[in-house]
């Protein structure tokens, strides 16, 4: 891969920030006026605009006497829940109109015919995962589509019959594989590799995945890995786990909760078997928005069992209501349910900011709005750094490297992080706590900016000193 | 049951009309004054402003030298496709600006906190159906929840395999229903019971399938059959068909999609096992909106193998993320992943009409009001009539009697119904075409009233003309 010949990304980094300074007249890389300044000279910085960014005095916790309630909050928790685009309200609001309007005709008239409204988000979609049309449908939620996947995938046999996951999968994944090889009549403790990082270490590495694949590939029916870790924020290396898993004849799927609107993806060429994602987190569709999966083409014309309903039935011929079934082709085979209008607006609402810009663009933005964070952590709150005020420290679980990495980083603090979490909120910075001792923070490439960063740092400084006092 | 000793519906139905025709001084019951005096009358007649009812000239296809654009259409596809209660609108909203000015804090804050906003709708839903809290979960699409509930309890034996359905059941529940057998290792051809109605008929008798499921019930693992039948209007005998089954040790699941908000349901004192509907039909909640699932309290603690996602995980441990199932209870314990609000909202708006009202008082309303409308078609289109003007006439299959019926008629024309459609289309009346011959119109109790049915007819005289010609 490219990237591993080029300098690491705390150089590349630094030295984007120098250039900046440099360009500014700035000397202190810390100083908040840089942050402005690369703010205001920042290309995408209108997408901001695109989107409701809420204000201090709007979020339920925060203490007016601590901070000005007119003034923007700190919203670095869009890995948890983005933000809401402008757009989604007027779509939504046509949706609305158009059935309190004409009722059931929406289903094939006016804007976004209902009937199909969820074939108009698939090309925005597949650009995002980097995949073809075919190769993708929106549906169901996250875990709902685990199982739709799984019923269809996970076909075990005597020789072949373990599903390969990691030991810190999101519980709902982990329910899911492990009722899924229950409903196919195996022992979880049987058929269940569960990958656990190094002792001492946070992140699964690839070698080590790699390993246990040529180890017992043979027995594993299918590898199901995170794309984006949810605690660690670890990007897994998707193209090479995939090419060494089906090596081994394995079948490889991919949870993107973490990776969808985070990082660029290529589903079709890195030769995927098949993907879900949410579209909550990145995607900023509100919660419990409308998931999506992926079919590699290969199984296009492949008429494998699996969970069936008109859905899956070729529209030309499924209102002729015949019960013969005439599978669609591709991903569209794998629908069940007609689609949620009131789920694909928000949709199509986060598409036209995705549609707006390109993803190598964003990512681009990304990878120095997340390196700058990185940077002023280490500075001000690393273990050995002598600008750290307070006795709390905090180390960064994330990957170093920007081909490791999304746009989150998972801050360890050294002290239970209760308190701090608690005067963060009321100083209108949202994050997302990971108790004991770990805090997740995402500047979003979509609508954060470097101030949105600088002003959580000063936030953070103020907070440890005030919990735990001078160093 | 007591219906049976009742004198027949069309005799009640026309005692009814003429106590109020002759309250008000009215000779002819076909007098459209009639149907005025009733809908002004009406004690319900308040519900009709809850919801948006389209005018003629915001549908599509409406010619407006025919009709009257600024008039209220002829809305009679409440069936297909429920109207919007304005509360809907409102509640949606509320959830767009609670999203907009606080992004992530939504999700326990605020009006309808999105991480419970299902469990909101819980007490609604449990009573439109007969259930106690526990038994309701709204998730899903309705064909998923037919995979989520057969996936837990259909587990075919060798003794005890087949799925006893309907010939004509919605093509969605025939393909769920096959692919699950398919998933579970068997053959549809070998496990499938397929039932149809006698010869000339087009409804199943109860007695039939009574005495079906006294010859097959020892193989019969799963009787699943519609609340109301979607193509007929067929109300079924759930009570008894329930009960019938349970001497023979089958399990009984029940697809309510049109009996959910149409007619009063006792699942819980019924004793069924399972059942699901969806919501946008009687329900009003939109193109797509939620489904619904029940599971009889019996299975309460039961932790069978099913689909499992972190929302099937109780909600007080469920965000310490330790991969451990503790399973919830009941229903709940059948939901995977996080409710979608902006499905959640349409259905807090549609249960802010039906809990301003009693389902027993909307249901006698609708058994008048379809009673009305049967009589008029009958009067006015009967093959036998001498009050018949056109060549074409009309039969209805939907059974005669209140207790065999919701409020829907199935209208089986002499002629192929396209044209007719078309021309009822466009005089602002909405229907359901169900090519050759059968056109669906529901009156419906929460915003359909008597001048709707009459101006209904009074179309449907002049469309009949117009296509054929004189009698
Ligand atoms: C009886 C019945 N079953 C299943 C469905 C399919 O519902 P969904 O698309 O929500 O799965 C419908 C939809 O109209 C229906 O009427
Ligand atoms: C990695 C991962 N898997 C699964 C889920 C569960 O998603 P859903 O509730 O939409 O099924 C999430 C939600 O945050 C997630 O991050």
């Amino acid at each position: 891969m490219a990237d591993h010949d080029c300098i690491c990304t705390q150089d590349k980094v630094k030295e984007y920030l120098e250039l900046m300074a440099k360009n500014a007249g700035i000397s202190d890389l810390t100083d908040p006026a840089l942050a402005a300044y690369i703010s205001d000279s920042d290309g995408l910085r209108h997408l901001r605009d695109l989107f409701h960014y809420p204000k201090c005095g709007s979020l339920p916790d925060v203490d007016a006497s601590l901070v000005d309630p007119s003034s923007d909050c700190i919203y670095l928790c869009g890995h948890s829940l983005g933000l809401m685009p402008k757009a989604t309200e007027r779509v939504m609001n046509e949706q609305l109109q158009k059935w309190a309007r004409m009722g059931v005709y929406g289903h094939l008239s006016g804007d976004l015919p209902w009937a199909y409204c969820d074939e108009a988000a698939i090309e925005g979609v597949a650009r995002l995962v980097g995949a073809t049309k075919s190769e993708v449908s929106v549906c169901n939620g996250l875990t709902v589509n685990i199982h739709v996947l799984l019923t269809a995938f996970y076909k075990p046999t005597e020789q072949r019959h373990k599903i390969l996951l990691e030991s810190r999968a999101f519980p709902s994944d982990h329910y899911a594989i492990e009722s899924q090889i229950r409903l196919k009549g195996r022992n979880p403790e049987e058929s269940m590799i569960v990958m656990m990082p190094r002792d001492g270490e946070e992140c699964l590495r690839t070698e080590d995945i790699l390993q246990k694949i040529q180890e017992e590939g043979d027995q594993i029916a299918v590898v199901f890995l995170p794309g984006v870790q949810y605690y660690t924020g670890q990007l897994f290396n998707i193209h090479t786990i995939t090419m060494e898993a089906h090596k081994k004849g394995c079948l490889v799927g991919w949870d993107l909760a973490h990776a969808y609107g985070n990082v660029p993806l290529q589903l079709h060429y890195w030769d995927v078997d098949f993907a879900c994602w949410c579209s909550y987190k990145y995607g900023c569709t509100g919660a419990g928005g409308i998931a999506g999966l992926f079919i590699h083409d290969r199984f296009k014309e492949d008429k494998r069992d699996r969970m069936l309903g008109w859905w899956s039935h070729k529209m030309s011929s499924r209102f002729q209501m015949t019960n013969e079934l005439d599978l669609d082709e591709g991903a569209a085979g794998y629908r069940i349910s007609n689609p949620p209008i009131h789920l694909v607006a928000p949709l199509m609402g986060s598409l036209e900011v995705f549609n707006s810009v390109s993803m190598d663009d964003l990512r681009s933005r990304s990878c120095y709005l997340t390196g700058y964070m990185e940077f002023l952590i280490k500075h001000f709150f690393d273990e050995a750094s002598p600008h750290r005020r307070s006795k709390i420290s905090v180390k960064i679980i994330t990957p170093a490297e920007f081909h490791e990495r999304g746009c989150q980083l998972s801050l360890r603090f050294s002290v239970p992080i209760d308190l701090v979490y608690k005067e963060l909120t009321k100083r209108g910075v949202a994050v997302d706590k990971r108790y004991p001792h770990v805090i997740r923070v995402a500047p979003i490439h979509l609508y954060n900016n470097y101030t949105d960063v600088r002003r959580f740092i000063t936030a953070l400084q103020v907070v440890v000193l005030s919990v735990k006092g001078d160093k």
